[in-house]
């Protein structure tokens, strides 16, 4: 294997040849060929299923020090399969229906190559060139699938030099990040923060402070936001839910004119299009009519939802989104690209240049640099996979892709209720479910009691059960469910786990969705969950 | 061409088919094929030399439309082989020498491919496995180049669940807020923050304001952070520099005392090691001295000149670096990984926890998810590609590639001064160097005027002619250098534009190095180039 001495020794000379593709048939370009031929069975054959335990894993990457040698890359790419590779997660698997990572169209594997050889760097035009008019396009059909402008507005905003409708970022994170800093700017004025900072700017407006509102379901990325904005994290305000997990508008509206009377300045109400942990969608015609009353940004974190959009189906149930002032769309879930691609939209052009910054080496005013308006600095193409999975797939592939993905979640929902051993906790909005395993004796007396103690108890005990149950599903390797904590209306809002389901890979069937309940009930009536089915059993016969 | 059916009509059946690899041989099998076999022939096969007018692209990706209907992949890929990869940049040339993207390592690739196929999502182990482990272990290796600690000390933090020695990015302009809000919210306590947002904080710490001392070379990233974090662009302070580009210490020192008089606090004293523009290195262990003085949080970034640590014979020129509370390195620039790879590592393993956050569904309290201490939320498993370099490369190989560099550097500088219509503005320091090109007897004028207003209408024409020769060059397309503009302590801090050349490319070879100043020559004796060199025998001729 060639490639086995192109780091043989040191040498200028070999470092030239690891600087030029090596006529080789190593290991690793053995690789490149088998992912491209056949990847599920590459990933089938690579991945061991069980679970290793991460202390051991931790073994294989615990020194600190730089190696001082070259190593072979054939050597190391024997280390990576066995160390990296076979430990990792096969996040594409149809069983894995824990998470938002889906199988991807196989399209995405050879132009995520051509990014990586092309390697453009999209801050500025120099170094990107066509990929920053791709980008812009990108960021504007994804501005137009919400707003719905028609093509004199993009004539005269897409490509502008001085004004961008979004920024296309490293994912949703940096997306809401992006528009309430955009948002606090624009409200105190960007000269005002420039010139004093939030501090002095705050109190030249003579404000007790800032406040965001937001559902009790807003993803954790928002309290990262208002901590990095200075805004603080106790003034990222959680609103309660309905037993729907949509925020209660009402109570939002009067804790936002409660706090307007205290001296505060509500910057943004954020409203949910896909709660991360439930699915569940705000009302958002709603919160747009609040937002204008409280003076406030409208933002709406369509992180999970936002491609719900594409398919006239289900797009009712994101009504009111046009009205958002902006709004986070992650390419790398329902738009099938891989990690990470993240878009922020903003309904009015002119809204992101509270942002804006220059620089002399770059970045120029008047250039179309894209970099002057995004909170990164260099940025991968990724644009083009959204840009590929747009016209590859188009409206009306993505509509299928969608709608599968609801019909999916209703399905596996009836089967939870139809189950006298499964719990349906959070019903799917769209196509993300919550639920758990509970005895139906132990549902009946649930349902039966009045007791709040008691029942905590038994929830406390269920916790610890779904814990378990859902760890050791993990750690069999066949099939995973995550878990989260939601509050249950019929409990008086008592906190409960649940197994969290996310139906977005087309190639989650029927079938290997009953595999998925099959698995949890046979763990159940293992040896290891007996522990916390006596210890339920003990409740029932106290009480 | 099999790929071609796959997306004719929009059925779940054909849904299914572009989420399995196809057997084919279509257009993009075989890009996927020639990128691994031959990707600089790919490159200068695909990329069209001469630069095509920015709005004649743009027509390509104008429509705000998403298609309705799904295309063909291998028409799809012919539009994108025409429209973007032929109008992209050949950013791995020898010749092009502007930017920091240099040729990368053959390897890179089809590891690039093995993380997108993997698809891991390293917010957390769940998704992750291995990944996570991993991105530790890279983070420690760049935390024991800067801080040399023993492995003991890694043995206690590298994987440790509640604590992490740095942050893995998408760049070194998140690395750098990430440093400094970590600062911020240390400095006036993470509860405090928490409690009273930045302006209450403030407030009650008694501070008219917060602001960081920085070179006036600092990135334009430090302006975006001190934005972002809500301390103001103007509480950025800039120090002026010496002639040769290094921050002006007892200025800033003097600086600082004064600020504190005036009831400010120093959040942050940031040093540069391998300014962008200019390469230079400030004095860091003095500013650690000072740093310490004014009770202020040290942070380098090192974005660009990080990897210099790996050389045994130029790491001296960093010393001080290890005294720094934080520092930024990019991974994408002389680590040779594509974009976007940065880190920011810290040397108090408790620093990070001052912006530590948790969620009921993943980055749980005790869990090993790195996304508790990072800014960003999902993103992919770069970090393997960083493993690969420091392990494929080794410390030596890297040694061999920062040596080659500067050594391309000084021989650049000394062609440059050699010939006498071309003048040395920026001196290396590393392998970044400024210049520009004035003919011989405006030279000697230059040198023996002292009316400081004829000097600076000299400069004003050449600036001229320094952007029209630039811009000429980089449309040509055979060889590139970019653009930037410097104050000259020769010619009493006057700002002039000079070409900018970054030599980290090992294949960028002395011939092609010759090449870029004959081409500049050549544009400098064409027609377009007449209209400035007469305004300029004009000044000769009035003075």
């Amino acid at each position: 294997m060639s490639d086995d001495k192109i780091t043989a020794e040191v040498s200028l000379e070999s470092l030239h040849r690891i600087f030029t593709v090596p006529e080789s048939n190593g290991t690793l370009s053995q690789i490149d060929a088998a992912l491209s031929s056949n990847l599920d069975g590459f990933l089938r054959q690579h991945i061991v299923a069980e679970e290793k335990d991460l202390h051991e894993i931790e073994r294989s990457f615990a020194t600190a020090n730089i190696p001082e040698q070259p190593e072979y890359v054939s050597g190391y790419t024997d280390f990576i399969l066995q160390h990296l590779v076979a430990q990792s997660v096969h996040t594409s698997a149809p069983g894995f229906v824990g998470h938002m990572t889906s199988a991807l169209p196989y399209f995405m594997l050879p132009l995520a190559k051509v990014i990586t050889a092309l390697n453009q760097n999209l801050v500025k035009v120099e170094t990107s060139k066509a990929f920053t008019p791709l980008e812009r396009q990108v960021v504007g059909m994804l501005h137009q699938l919400v707003y719905g402008q028609s093509q004199p507005f993009y004539d005269q905003w897409l490509h502008n030099a001085s004004h961008a409708l979004g920024a296309f970022c490293s994912g949703g994170t940096v997306a809401n990040i992006t528009a309430l800093w955009a948002a606090r700017n624009h409200c105190l004025g960007a000269e005002a923060i420039s010139r004093k900072g939030l501090h002095g700017a705050v109190q030249a407006a003579g404000y007790k402070g800032l406040v965001v509102l937001v559902s009790k379901r807003g993803h954790y990325s928002l309290g990262k936001s208002v901590d990095l904005l200075g805004i603080g994290r106790d003034n990222l305000i959680a609103i309660d839910t309905d037993e729907h997990y949509r925020v209660d508008a009402n109570a939002l509206r009067q804790r936002g004119l409660a706090l307007i009377a205290e001296g505060y300045k509500v910057l943004s109400v954020v409203g949910l299009a896909g709660a991360t942990e439930t699915g569940s969608i705000d009302p958002l015609d709603q919160l747009a009519d609040i937002s204008v009353e409280l003076g406030a940004h409208f933002h709406v974190d369509a992180a999970w939802g936002g491609a719900t959009l594409m398919s006239a189906t289900h797009r009712d149930l994101l009504n009111g989104i046009e009205r958002a002032d902006s709004v986070t769309m992650d390419a790398h879930k329902q738009f099938y690209v891989p990690m990470g691609a993240g878009v922020v939209v903003f309904k009015d052009p002119e809204r992101l240049s509270s942002i804006e910054h220059h620089a002399e080496y770059i970045i120029r005013q008047g250039s179309k640099d894209i970099g002057s308006h995004t909170l990164e600095g260099s940025r991968p193409g990724m644009a083009l996979l959204v840009h590929a999975g747009l016209h590859i797939i188009g409206r009306g592939g993505y509509q299928l892709l969608i709608d599968q993905g609801i019909d999916k979640a209703r399905y596996f929902a009836q089967c939870v209720d139809q189950q006298t051993d499964f719990e349906l906790v959070v019903a799917p909005a769209l196509n993300i479910l919550g639920y758990r395993f509970v005895p139906a004796h132990v549902q009946s007396a649930l349902q039966a009691a009045t007791d709040s103690g008691w029942i905590g108890e038994v929830n406390a005990q269920l916790d610890q059960l779904t814990r378990y149950l859902q760890k050791a599903q993990r750690a069999a390797g066949r099939t995973f469910v995550s878990r989260t904590r939601v509050d249950v209306a019929r409990y008086d809002q008592q906190v409960v786990s649940v197994f969290r389901v996310v139906l977005a890979n087309p190639l989650s069937t029927h079938e290997v969705l009953d595999q998925v309940l099959l698995e949890q009930r046979q763990l159940a009536a293992s040896l290891g969950a007996q522990v916390f089915l006596e210890a339920l059993e003990g409740l029932l016969t106290e009480r």
